[in-house]
């Protein structure tokens, strides 16, 4: 089944739920399908889940509110009151680290620069102001383009002199951390922009409380870093993964030659920035309103971890299903049902199979195949003892559990579960 | 302001949301802005997400996967082997009532039906066949309309002879469980047809499984419950709160007079049932394919909760901190950075506020309007002893616990709260 066809049976089912819905608007909408009917899905699905699950989960550490996906809103401070910008925009920095740490995409660097700084840069280097906003936009290529390009674009196109270019070619060669920060401060071309020492001392601020939240092993205070949008007034950042996903040995085992160049293209990810002025717009009086943003490139992120996990040929759990309830014997059915029914009414995330004898091969199959970890099996010895044989489906471990602690055995051992 | 002045506040910021994310699509976005710019909407969602949470978490107890949001697909069966059809039905209908129960709406009523046993029941009756579906929608309209309308739209305008419609009208008044589906078995009419004393065997069957499931408090077989569907094949349902929410005593103390008839206007909630003819349209080769819907009418659960919110004067709590970092002395922002990181560090939902020397006044203050339930609190004495005061904010209990046992004792604390 292709995607397309998946799509389409998606819209198809969509519509269905629609009609299904009646008049009164939108409806949440189970089906019960047989096999076969589609494949695939499922497990784009179980990808995009656990990145928004990861991503939720940080925005909520953090105290955001939600205030329409999938658009968040951290708690709101005090703006009259005494408080430091940098420690908000510290903060999100933090949920970018948090975030891409335990997506587990790989090494990333995330790269601030401030609008302040690049402005100074600019004006003491020479460059007239009408050109920064096209001079910016020609340094936001230096991730992809050589140093040579992107003067030869300075000159040629932008008609910068090439004194003026090198002078720039200098400065956003240079990358660090507080150091960095605390050594422009003393340059003399920058240390004479108000502007850029603003930028600057802020910086520092950052880095301080960077340190404290500690995320500075990942984070690079990058003068190349230019974002070209205009409405960013102070602080602004990017986050990149800083190496290729190499496709690792197992990826021979599925049929990749060794020495194929399989590798998952990235690039950036997130970012964001302050962005002062701009929410002044959205003030009904016109107040300028201080404004840290975060943007999460979801689609690019989903788009690697599905790569990721076909690469890696690894098994994505559709469900979450933590334990089947079987039977060795016939005409067991009830027996199941009410054991199944316990679980479900204590929380537990169960399944049984519909059929009425199923053969106990066919039962851990049904685990094998969908990854559940465990299967409570009852047989007549068991109902009779008043136990239920627990089995690990991995290791094959069997252990007789008493029916009244089968629940809570079965929450301690789920806790402990990836 | 208005709810739609915040509508057009989101589309700005979901505008400004698509142009921070660039050219590579869907983005998630958080912000961190001033307090003022809105005031209403994380109500709203907070409730919806408890909504979605309690549809969710019980669709995943049933081993459902997400197939594309807002539709979920429970777990495939094999339909070739040797199962019965009636278990997921029952299984339907046994997520409807956790819903409904989780959700905490007010009692409620599951009617089921079988298409099989009105086609059954409008033959034996003498209903032409061509009339059936119109038929059918007239007696859908039970729930609402008297029998003297129902009876009079059948004579006056579908034309069916008054002793054809008195027939239709004493079974349509029947309702019961597992005994009056046994009891139609021997109707002298309806055990005549086919097709009716196959729907009957079927949800006796289905009641001997809902006895198992532990819902038959709730379910009622109830033959005028006909959904105006043309692709349901065999059992109906249908989820109908049972009665208004009415304001509490609470609303007076809220500025409800008492004797005020506020109450929340509410009908069908939930419904569903099997339509096999229908999903073999989307088999390839135009199988006929088993299935089962649940259908969750979650916009009008949204409204009948926002309505109970307000009714009730709930307090909604708009994000799920469980706990606040805090100082009682000035010069201690580092330190309750660091805490706060070491608590974020270990999943704990935490805050701090963004001033240098806030007032433990406020501190507190932050903590009563948005609703956390805990203060870790920091002074000199604290830092020297290796502690941290913690403060339950309800009660103004403190105790002091030991710096490197307060991520435990706060999992072991908020694993209790609601």
């Amino acid at each position: 089944m292709t995607v397309s066809q998946i799509d389409e049976e998606v819209a198809k089912l969509l519509q269905l739920k629609a009609q299904l819905g009646g008049e009164d608007g939108k409806h949440v909408f189970v089906l019960k399908t047989a096999k076969g009917t589609r494949d695939y899905n499922p497990k784009q699905m179980a990808i995009r889940e656990k990145v928004f699950n990861t991503i939720i989960g940080c925005f909520k550490r953090h105290g955001a509110e939600t205030i329409d996906t999938p658009v968040f809103e951290l708690k709101d401070f005090d703006i009259a009151g005494q408080y430091d910008p940098m420690i908000p925009d510290a903060e999100c920095l933090k949920i970018v680290y948090e975030i891409l740490s335990e997506l587990d995409l790989g090494d990333f660097r995330i790269k601030v620069n401030d609008r302040r700084i690049l402005d100074g840069m600019f004006a003491m280097c020479g460059v007239p102001d009408e050109k920064f906003r096209t001079i910016c936009s020609t340094v936001d290529k230096l991730d992809k383009a050589s140093w040579e390009d992107v003067k030869n674009e300075m000159v040629k196109e932008k008609g910068l002199s090439e004194g003026v270019a090198d002078q720039i070619g200098e400065y956003v060669s240079m990358q660090g951390g507080m150091d960095l920060a605390e050594r422009l401060l003393q340059d003399p071309k920058l240390s004479q922009s108000k502007q850029a020492c603003a930028g600057l001392a802020d910086m520092k601020q950052l880095f301080s409380y960077l340190q404290l939240f500690q995320v500075t092993d990942k984070v690079l205070f990058d003068l190349s870093l230019a974002r070209g949008l205009d409405y960013y007034t102070g602080v602004i950042y990017e986050a990149v993964l800083s190496q290729m996903i190499q496709a690792p040995v197992v990826a021979e085992q599925n049929g990749a030659l060794p020495g194929d160049e399989a590798s998952v293209s990235v690039g950036s990810v997130a970012g964001g920035g302050r962005y002062d002025g701009l929410v002044g717009m959205f003030d009904p009086k016109g107040k300028k309103v201080p404004c840290v943003g975060v943007s999460i490139g979801i689609e690019r992120i989903f788009s690697i971890m599905e790569q990721k996990a076909e690469l890696l040929a690894e098994k994505v759990r559709t469900t979450e299903t933590q334990v089947l309830v079987a039977s060795a014997q016939k005409n067991l059915l009830e027996e199941r049902l009410k054991l199944t029914t316990e679980l479900w009414n204590a929380g537990i995330k169960a399944e049984v199979l519909y059929k009425k004898n199923p053969k106990l091969l066919t039962q851990l199959q049904h685990c094998e195949e969908t990854g559940i970890p465990l299967v409570a099996i009852l047989g007549e010895q068991e109902l009779k003892d008043g136990v239920v044989k627990l089995r690990k489906v991995a290791s094959r471990e069997e252990v007789d559990v008493p029916r009244e602690e089968l629940v809570e055995e079965l929450k301690r051992r789920t806790s402990k579960l990836p």
